[in-house]
């Protein structure tokens, strides 16, 4: 941690970590190459150019961890990584969170800033008061000669107090929304990336068969919901899992109508249908799948269900490919829908990827008409035909990789109506 | 959910929910009695006229189930509960989530509003676009004669792009802050709440139980995770688990020097120290706890670290009463550490209750010695002894409540290092 400011830091960070040095079990290797990290902050100026940004305020924790490997649950308090044109980049963390951000992030020592612990949780404060003025002690509040800043203005953990702070402390930018950026950037992973999900996969497998085998008459929801978070830790062995986004749903008899309800003590019982939706998280990684189980034989509407999704679903991906535009995805899917008098007014699918609470949705692509993205190779797709009817529900889902000649799943479990 | 405008709505919500009468165990009973919500609706309203407000938007989760039951993993998607200064409160929701409102929330249908899909996740809308013209539509726009309306600026899921298109589109308003006003209703609970918070206690007991059963040298961290989770969801047998705001966490080694990296595959080896916080969780009433367990003896220095923490805690508890300034609790504590030569820069803990992902604090009290709050009878707070040393930590934590001569703890785990 960098203690620039004296007069501004609060508390004295002692720069000596005795047992934690490379070696130790306390640092964590990098996830990525220094190539890789070096490629995609590439990526990201490139972006920036091309939207006319001199600089990039990211607060994403998502796109912290992409950008810079800082990993932990401090996303609850303001967290900044600032991103000029050329020049180092900055991360500002809380004070507490900075000194431990090394065991974790590739970025060198000077580079990553704490706000003082004072600015936290404060009626007339906020952290990013601190920050924009240690940026300008820092050079780093140009008149912006050569374009706007770029602000992340729909990330959930940018708040408008610490955008008026930005505000009225920086007079001199002009603040403009960046789109998400970093976001889209993201949209495309590099083979190491997919090689994460590969692993999440294996999880995803251990966590939906722990559900599958947990759904019984007579059992709480609560303790299925124990049994997937158990396994979603667990892994299988070798694969070990991270924590997710997303806590598992169990949309279960006439609540299935509706997707995000979370569980409850309701006991299953003989003729539910329980909706499983869940995600394998690997180093931040996810793969998302959803199943539905049905404890006895399932109603002739299910029946339906079942058979027009499927085919839907075998549509979606036959037509999968680079360079296919997303809406013949969604158009394939409506088609096939449209001929058993079926329609779902809600997006069948969207990017998915690295996550943190409350999403494992990158938030740029949605599989819909409206959306005018074209299919390049390495795009991955949480693909959720979730089917919300009046009183009961039905979803599969799959996480898939666009090949230049087709599609992958990332998991292979059977899509069928689980019977039990 | 209601359709009062069908040119603005997709789709076509169906009113009929054949099996989800009351007595379906798909729709929950209310958690708190008319009078009780009534009542809370009435102390923020006395807080809005003490305020200068004519209405409040509240969009913070806990918020939102705090004043109308509203209670699933839906807010990744802006949500807003509009609550005038007199009439009916309104909530507005992404479409799908509306539809299975009535689940969990006693409002009225026709207070449920669904916002159409297609304002999801775009470059150039935002839900609230859609929302502002809603709130138009029914009247509810009066220029503000009689007041400002306020915004909660800095909650969790309020982002910029949401607030730039309220000030957008309703020009007529006088936007201020509210200042966390719901958040500080909820700060004295009661008795009903109260009672929540005794049960979540159980929770919490069974999954540090479980966390101080599992770790073990040889044992990977992920392993412990699995086991608490599945304890946190599970609960004691009678006392079910709801999903935690926070994930355990489990600083290990020398990486227990910073307090919020995640768990990973680290082997637990002898002579490790391990600082587990978790919170055990019920119908979203948390009851946070922290202890410190070593594999083989302490060291002398974390030996004397448990002796001062736990005079600095009784001396604190000592002092805790209604009446009480929160800055003379801050005060025992900074006093007693001082006497072992030891400080801590950060809070000693804070306001507890209700959370939703990223936090279980309320966002509202901090025990340190800026705070000017004066304890009230039924205050809940997580007192979070947590010392990030230079290459090692120590935890221990007692949720407490205020009570009219003194205080009580939730749990009653020995406060030791559990040696093992």
């Amino acid at each position: 941690m960098n203690s620039w400011d004296e007069t501004e830091n609060h508390g004295s960070p002692d720069p000596v970590y005795a047992d934690a040095g490379s070696g130790s079990p306390d640092v964590r290797e990098p996830l990525f190459s220094e190539q890789e990290y070096a490629h995609r902050l590439h990526r990201v100026r490139e972006k920036m150019a091309h939207q006319g940004l001199s600089a990039l305020i990211v607060t994403d924790p998502a796109n912290l961890f992409y950008l810079t490997g800082y990993d932990a649950w401090s996303f609850y308090v303001p967290q900044m990584l600032f991103v000029p044109a050329e020049g180092d980049i900055l991360l500002f963390l809380r004070e507490m969170d900075a000194r431990g951000a090394f065991r974790t992030s590739w970025l060198p020592e000077h580079q990553i800033i704490g706000y003082p612990e004072r600015y936290v949780q404060r009626p007339h404060l906020h952290p990013f008061d601190w920050v924009a003025f240690a940026l300008r002690r820092r050079g780093q509040i140009a008149p912006s000669a050569h374009g706007c800043v770029g602000l992340e203005m729909d990330a959930h953990f940018f708040s408008p107090k610490g955008y008026r702070a930005l505000v009225n402390a920086i007079p001199e930018w002009s603040l403009v929304d960046c789109f998400e950026l970093v976001n889209w950037v993201r949209s495309v992973k590099s083979d190491a990336e997919i090689h994460y999900m590969h692993v999440a996969s294996r999880v995803t497998t251990a966590a939906m068969t722990a559900a599958i085998d947990a759904i019984e008459p007579g059992v709480p929801q609560n303790r299925v919901a124990a049994r997937i978070a158990a396994a979603q830790a667990e892994g299988d062995g070798e694969a070990w899992g991270d924590f997710p986004a997303i806590v598992p749903m169990l949309p279960t008899g006439a609540s299935a109508d509706t997707p995000h309800l979370t569980w409850s003590d309701r006991v299953l019982r003989s003729g539910d249908a329980v909706v499983v939706e869940l995600s394998g998280v690997h180093r931040r990684y996810h793969v998302p799948l959803a199943r539905t189980v049905t404890l006895g034989p399932p109603s002739d509407a299910m029946d339906r269900l079942e058979e027009a999704v499927a085919d839907g679903l075998r549509a979606v991906l036959d037509a999968t490919a680079a360079g296919v535009p997303i809406r013949e995805l969604a158009s394939a899917w409506n088609w096939k829908l449209a001929s058993y008098g079926l329609e779902k007014p809600s997006r069948l699918g969207y990017s998915v990827g690295i996550g943190y609470p409350p999403d494992w949705g990158e938030r740029t692509i949605s599989i819909r008409s409206e959306d005018e993205t074209v299919l390049e190779e390495n795009m991955t797709f949480h693909l959720i035909c979730g089917m919300w009817m009046t009183g009961y529900g039905y979803e599969v889902s799959e996480t898939i990789r666009v090949t230049s000649t087709g599609v992958e799943t990332f998991t292979s479990f059977p899509r069928q109506i689980i019977r039990k």
